[in-house]
């Protein structure tokens, strides 16, 4: 009876952050738990906390239609979710909420900062010092604390996990620390960042620069400050995040060398295409440190096909050469896939 | 001490079959044992059967150098391996071998046979009613007996593993089993024959359908008998089991709608080029069926820019749209991997 119990509560969630990708996440949940009667009844939203919409916390799991109908709207709030005697509503911030709340895995998915880090370095803490294991969207503790994040981790036998931070739910992290590590992986390059690919595959097609960037932000995939997009730095996020979980390099956004495709015109889009060759926006790093530069690309080039938002990622390995895979990079539930993947990891090998 | 034993002894290995991909795979044990001295101690090749060149058991475990020395050329036989008291030689077939040799895996690399499977699916069987772990390379088996294989391990709890079988190492199998199997994988796609690859592309660079058969027989892509791979039944044998291993669907290779490259000429490779468009022996199937299918593929479809021997797979899923996997499809080390990354799986599950 104890096991049961045990298996059954194994997987109570915090989501810390419930924007488009933690919603797409218990969209998923939900869908699962729909088709297969009974196989994912042990995962369940305990908690959910906003950092302006409030923050939820039921003992016995949330009710994930509830939580999908007041998200659907940016005028709902949490608020809104029913009333029941066993729901608790009050903390003063996320950080407490986590540290409080019983719980056996937070998911980070709150909005990325690649400055500071924070709240979200704040919120891994409590998780990991709490024993919670951590999941995360948000690249911004994963990029500046992996380090502290993944001793504290080691420290308790916790994980620390963060596919969806590179490729969104294309499974970029697992391939390459699971399928491809006794393969000798040199060096790796890509495709890193949708927004910026996108813009150079409409500029092929004929728009200018800035009706290329009007465009991504129209479909969304550019913010209405694209800087982080268009400057580079979201590609040299993940640079950095590959070089510490493929390298175990410690390297900061600074050590990257960074161009973004702020300086590019139509006349050198036509320029290269005249050539047969496309301009590409390429990430790149070994053991040695990484760079995000914008490159003329020959047609035999594996990234040269590489079209609109697509992302892809190539391992140069010595006992497979080449493997490329190619997907998307982000999206609602593209991305809530990544972090279902994680917690998938979590179930299994607690069932083992 | 018993649990140290236990794992000890827990990977000792039978080889059935000794040709380039075993001894691909007793190469990269070989290089990891000596990379990481004692990580990889626990697996051991305890025996090596081959058909015509003699079968060798050591209860400690076979020494890899002297195994991949003997190896080196086609006049040596395992008969000069160096003589040692507790070595056994005797054995009238491999599939007695297998049975009365003490191991914990065996793994089956004899040379594929797509009509009777045989004798590989008596190796297998011996291996599963001994109660040893099953990893495959040789692809009949997997195609002529996958029901009654995987009906077999499941009963003792062992493992049926032929990742080797489908993209070489390129981890095409674990992908779509283990990362994508939750993303609803529609319908796949790919180039599952490198051999038919590399001529299509020899003949865009102006090779005749003869001369780009004769370069790949001279490169080693194509046997001397090259009617596997010009008609499509390589490919076929790959779609079988894709079939098998993703919808649980038991089809024949009569099953599947195959096509081959054998009526191609340089005529239509060149109409084609000049529509911008190129020729691909693309293999399909869903969980409705599967075939081979010679095609013309326009500049923006996924396939179109894979080159020379490489392979390739498109996972269409509903949760992440289209992922694709490329990279090597044959290759002494890069099968070796396959079978590596099965028997990763079998130690690590043992870890855990």
């Amino acid at each position: 009876l104890l096991n049961k119990v045990k298996k059954q509560i194994y997987m109570r969630i915090l989501l810390a952050g419930f924007g488009t990708v933690g919603q797409g996440f218990v969209e998923i949940l939900r869908d699962k738990q729909a088709a297969s009667p009974g196989a994912y009844d042990d995962i369940q939203i305990a908690g959910v906390a906003t950092g302006s919409r409030g923050r939820l916390y039921h003992p016995a799991g949330l009710n994930l239609d509830d939580l999908l109908r007041i998200s659907g709207t940016g005028d709902d709030t949490l608020a809104d979710y029913p009333a029941d005697t066993d729901l608790q509503r009050n903390w003063h911030s996320t950080e407490a909420f986590i540290r409080e709340c019983a719980a056996d895995v937070v998911i980070e998915a709150t909005p990325s900062n690649l400055e500071t880090g924070q709240p979200a370095i704040a919120h891994c803490e409590a998780a990991l010092e709490t024993g919670k294991h951590l999941v995360l969207a948000n690249k911004g503790p994963v990029v500046l604390a992996f380090q502290a994040l993944q001793a504290l981790a080691d420290e308790q036998n916790l994980a620390f996990r963060y596919e969806a931070t590179v490729l969104a739910g294309t499974p970029a992290i697992a391939t390459v620390t699971e399928l491809l590590d006794d393969a000798n992986v040199r060096a790796i390059r890509g495709i890193f960042n949708g927004t910026t690919n996108f813009m150079l595959s409409e500029m092929e097609n004929g728009l200018s620069y800035e009706g290329a960037l009007a465009k991504a932000q129209e479909l969304g995939y550019a913010e209405s400050d694209p800087s982080a997009d268009v400057e580079g730095w979201d590609a040299a996020a993940k640079v950095v995040i590959l070089m510490a979980s493929v390298y175990g390099q410690s390297v900061a956004l600074s050590d990257v060398d960074v161009q973004g495709i702020t300086g590019i015109t139509a006349q050198d889009i036509t320029d290269a295409q005249q050539a047969d060759e496309r301009y590409r926006l390429v990430a790149m790093l070994d053991a040695a440190g990484g760079s995000v530069v914008l490159q003329r690309l020959m047609v035999d080039d594996p990234l040269y096909n590489i079209q609109g938002a697509t992302n892809a990622i190539v391992f140069q390995t010595d006992l497979l050469g080449d493997v490329t895979l190619t997907g998307a990079g982000a999206g609602r539930i593209e991305t809530g896939y990544g972090l279902w993947l994680d917690i998938l990891f979590l179930k299994r090998r607690q069932m083992l």
